[in-house]
């Protein structure tokens, strides 16, 4: 490696609403030199999630927010350019919380190592990583499909979603995919093997949803919010459990929005129809569900059924999952446009 | 008995907001004549409880909505004035679903026989009856307070909310009630025996309870909702639990409230803070949780420590708990106004 700089996006600004470029700054820095126990990693590909609008907010979540001027957190697939940690050598390849950089310096004793002999790496960010895990158990510690129940899940064609789906049908369940337009509504049907696929850009869309859903949802996998909850709140059946994972549709929101106050009538769903809503962060349960989660999607990406594998090959195929940026560039690119 | 007609309230009207008189209609009929495996029951006590409102909407719930010109709903202590049914003699004390009227003629099967030796008849509507259980089955089955652990309910002088806090309390958990006014607030403390009480009246409500949490929250039993809500939606914390029992704050708005759209802020919460909501009909735990209950909870009327049990004493002498209807009467009293 000939590389003399290494190059960070630090955060400039907090965003209000719509993040933009000028709310991040392009840095150049030295490469850092991995101190006694650390290794050296140079980023290949690293993932763009949702979670990330929340951090660059000035408010409590589940992590604390980023400071101004501090490097974007982000988890990437890295080459070790050397090590000073007995795990890992020169040319291992790994995942890690690198933030995003081309290069970080990091405790080798916290790295995962990726196999690229069992999958494509990119997996580690997608199907087989952070989303593919939110999806797992999420999916099976609240949502607990049984056979011949409905399970909804809206970005039905992005990393947490697709996977949902296929989980889904594989627990017996019918699968029934939110995306937006018919190309990803053709992909979550024909190629990931949903049940069926709804457009929620279409003006009927409501109308559509409980078309579909005759019998009723037991399980909605939340990660949208907004006018895709209103449109599932009048079909939850009694009983229904709502794993909440994401609430894409308001992240950029400003300020408390106003119209009509929509929480008395979906307390009154709760109430009336013993709803479970159970919000969720992946490591939630990774003590309880981790293990069998890389036993089960790791073992589908080879030998599931066709129809699924092939949904889940084509996905790992596409990269990371989700949107992600392309370190090697310089521009933020929407890879996969199917998160909202 | 030398009654010759009954008495029976109908619902004449669909209230709009807070019911009126002229929602109702008191008829006299002739007694009913019991028929084959039927008792004539002689109602003494009648429950008024407040999911009675949602049941006079025509609208979705749990339970189908009340007929226009049908009896009022609701469970009785009644005696048996004569048998058809092998199961009852004249002068036993049941607990019945009657409806609102001096006599009904009901299977004797379907009745709970109650023993005026164990407690005052009145509790088979209240600490041991449909409040009671719903009491102890939302807490122990959703709220699973641990040792140490901040518990908090609202209408806490109410027939629900008293034996939370006590249960509580049993449990090791801090109980922090939530009443309106100073009388009720000292009657939770000092008489039920909660370590706090907060009047939700006052204008620093919500400074107030955060005061009296400096641990956060981690058990919310929730039968208000509103404002109540929001004051403890702040407070709750990392993986709390949140029965929802009822809503009684909202149970008379008409159509949609306008304003400030509530929903993304509690879901926001839900997602960040892992909280689980939970709605629940008492029911919904009657084969996992009723045997341990009317064990528990029966054996503490008598048996419990006195900080305890004259918390539960008091209320059982107090009659059916919640508001109700003196049927020997003529008006609707409220004789337990903490419901709200």
């Amino acid at each position: 490696m000939s590389e003399t700089k290494a190059s960070q996006i630090v955060l400039a600004a907090r965003p209000e609403g719509k993040p933009r470029l000028a709310d991040f700054r392009l840095e150049e820095t030295a490469i850092p030199t991995p101190g006694p126990g650390q290794v050296l990693l140079r980023v290949e590909y690293l993932s763009l999630d949702p979670y990330m609008r929340g951090r660059m907010e000035d408010r409590e979540s589940y992590a604390p927010p980023i400071s101004l001027g501090a490097v974007m957190p982000g988890e990437a697939v890295a080459t070790v350019v050397s090590s000073r940690h007995p795990a890992c050598s020169a040319g291992d390849i790994v995942s890690a919380h690198t933030g995003w950089r081309t290069h970080a310096a990091l405790d080798g004793a916290n790295l995962r190592k990726v196999d690229p002999a069992i999958a494509p790496v990119t997996t580690a960010l997608g199907v087989l990583g952070m989303p593919g895990f939110t999806a797992y158990s999420g999916l099976h510690a609240i949502g607990k499909p049984a056979p011949g129940e409905t399970v909804v899940v809206a970005a039905a064609s992005g990393p947490v979603g697709s996977l949902v789906g296929q989980l889904a049908g594989i627990a017996g369940a019918r699968a029934v995919g939110i995306a937006g337009g018919s190309e990803k509504c053709a992909y979550v049907k024909d190629e990931l093997g949903f049940d069926v696929a709804v457009d929620h850009r279409s003006p009927e869309f409501a109308a559509k949803l409980a078309a579909v859903c005759p019998d009723g949802i037991d399980v909605y996998f939340e990660n949208v919010g907004g006018a895709v909850w209103q449109a599932v709140l009048p079909l939850l059946n009694k009983f229904a459990r709502v794993p909440v994972s994401g609430l894409i549709a308001q992240y950029n929101a400003i300020g408390p929005s106003k119209g009509v106050d929509h929480l008395p009538a979906t307390m009154r769903a709760i109430l009336s129809k013993s709803l479970t809503l159970r919000g969720f962060i992946n490591y939630d349960f990774a003590s309880e569900y981790y293990h069998a989660f890389l036993r089960e999607v790791g073992a589908g990406i080879s030998q599931w059924p066709h129809s699924v594998s092939r949904g889940l090959r084509r996905w790992a195929g596409k990269g990371a999952g989700g949107l992600h940026w392309n370190v090697g560039g310089s521009q933020l690119r929407q890879a996969n446009r199917s998160s909202k």
